[in-house]
């Protein structure tokens, strides 16, 4: 039997998910491509980090981490606790699959950027749940992750697992994207409508806090730095169009008032923060997030709370929209889950 | 430079859609797969069969059936028109591919099963555009490509191109299927939607014929058969339900009246003819076609005309979506075209 080693970089709600699942799916994976996935290394930012080449005790890593079931918050296994830093795990540790799932820092990408290259440098493959990279840094990690002739896979950095990266390549295949169109980003979503139906504005906040989808600092969600990092890593893998979120024609939804929205309804409309990207004539990719009535017969007017769409235009097949519900963490941690099933499929 | 050879069986308007998308694409498929596709059989209904093991002269075939271009409506290639049947092409001719595109025959499946049969039991691969074989006879067909080592495909047999089948076996690799949904015959949609709208029955069948998406006999889809046959073939394949259209529960538009249909508006709600399988706990699939109310909001609501939907719930990402957004011909023609790339890639 065969063994695949990750380093999880990373192991938040998301992390820890994903880790439950690979747990759920030990026997599967031996039966279906006669191999072992071990985890070899866990960075996490406050809670301390494992190393062991054998492979972690990942059963008691989780249980360590679950408070609500008596854990300490904190690892214990004193075998694999290891001082090295997350950028030494990325540089030396024992792995055959780096899974970045560190914190977004979405101003530049970084040092997510630098975790994936230090894996590439080794001939490693790696897997980003992580959008700063693609957002980023996406054609030249790509060329690097051909040049080193490893995988490099990114399904959940947008819209969870909902296959849209795969959608395209694996299954609309020769055909060329001219558009890509999107609902990407539930916190505005969810605010819009809110206010829609007549909440006031604070009290939508705070509910939305209360229900974890809105951030301590809405400010990213809400002046659109989310959507535009989103949509620019869908428009690199999907266009080619080697561009960062700055270059986005970006406008939040600060600025839309309880009159704009009833206005927006007198006409049969409602607001939405619709995400976009078209091929110009010189061949470059335009992308905007911006607030756009839409339709309320139209399917992106149904998109509410924390459902997404992405509607992808090829010469081929016109437009295919697909629609994530109401996703939860398992959902996250899933996208991750079907990069490592690929990596496998690919060796 | 490797061959392959395509047996084409039906010659219609997504036939020759396919053929031109083949001619469009001919030069990246060389450079793509070191592979020249040639088409060494077509046979139609009434306008003649072509054989030729070298490869037919496409270009002449298409020109001499558009009629609109001044073509004969009739193939005029002396060198290759054969006297084969068409179940004699599918069991004698020169090809590594049989594509299945001759009319549905909604109960039964045949002759296209055999057709297919003929293929797999020389060892040749196969794709259908025809629903009727993975409605009747599925896991009969998919356990005899099994066995003989060849590929099968049958993308196109509901919405076309969009991916559904390739959807779930190659982006949600792992995720077990518990339900499937749909809006899938658009004769329905476009009925109830234009009554809803007040036209007359007559008139709106009347339009409907005249922009071709209403059948000289409505019957099928009116009374829900071409809508079992589509979540039955779902089933077969997402769910392994082994079942026939004609154990769907099934009930057409046929009783839907004016009146039902205000009176659902009133409540906000709209009718659509709902699809819907679901595995039962016995293990088995209950399938169903039926007039369903649903609620203005629903994203199901949004879909009109012929605009299709297919929901897809699994264990491990919840419910996703795929829309296909008024298809043409091209779409349905995309289809049999990306399961030729299926079979290049996968020899």
């Amino acid at each position: 039997m065969k063994e695949l080693k990750l380093a999880l970089l990373g192991f938040g709600n998301a992390g820890q998910a994903f880790g439950r699942m690979l747990l759920d799916h030990e026997e599967e994976i031996i039966k279906t491509y006669d191999t072992k996935v071990l985890v070899t290394a866990i960075a996490t930012g406050s809670r301390g980090n494992l190393v062991c080449a054998d492979g972690i005790d990942l059963q008691r890593a989780l249980a360590d981490l679950d408070v609500k079931q008596g854990g300490s918050g904190r690892f214990t296994d004193t075998g694999a606790l290891s001082s090295l830093t997350t950028m030494e795990i990325a540089e030396q540790a024992d792995y055959d699959v780096l899974v970045e799932m560190t914190p977004l820092n979405i101003a530049t990408g970084q040092p997510a950027i630098s975790h994936i290259e230090g894996a590439f440098k080794r001939g490693k493959h790696a897997i980003t749940a992580n959008k700063g990279p693609i957002a980023w840094a996406y054609s030249r990690l790509r060329d690097m992750a051909k040049e080193k002739g490893v995988q490099f896979y990114y399904e959940t950095t947008v819209m969870d697992g909902t296959p849209v990266f795969n959608l395209t390549e694996h299954t609309l295949k020769m055909a060329k994207v001219t558009e890509v169109s999107g609902i990407l980003n539930s916190t505005t979503n969810f605010i819009l409508e809110e206010l829609e139906a007549g909440a006031d504005y604070e009290d939508i906040m705070e509910r939305g806090r209360a229900m974890g989808f809105i951030e301590a600092d809405p400010a990213m969600d809400i002046e659109g730095y989310d959507a535009a990092a989103k949509i620019t890593a869908l428009l690199n893998v999907l266009m080619d169009a080697g561009i960062t979120p700055d270059q986005v024609k970006r406008k939040g939804i600060e600025d839309i008032t309880v009159e704009d929205i009833r206005r927006a309804a007198d006409r049969g409309k409602v607001i939405k923060l619709l995400c976009r990207g078209v091929r110009r004539e010189d061949g470059s990719v335009e992308a905007s997030v911006q607030p756009t009535e839409i339709d309320r017969s139209d399917m992106l007017a149904s998109v509410n709370s924390t459902t997404s769409v992405v509607s992808i235009t090829t010469n081929l097949m016109k437009k295919v929209s697909v629609v994530e519900h109401e996703p939860e963490i398992e959902q996250t941690a899933y996208g991750v889950f079907g990069d490592v099933l690929r990596v496998l499929e690919g060796r």
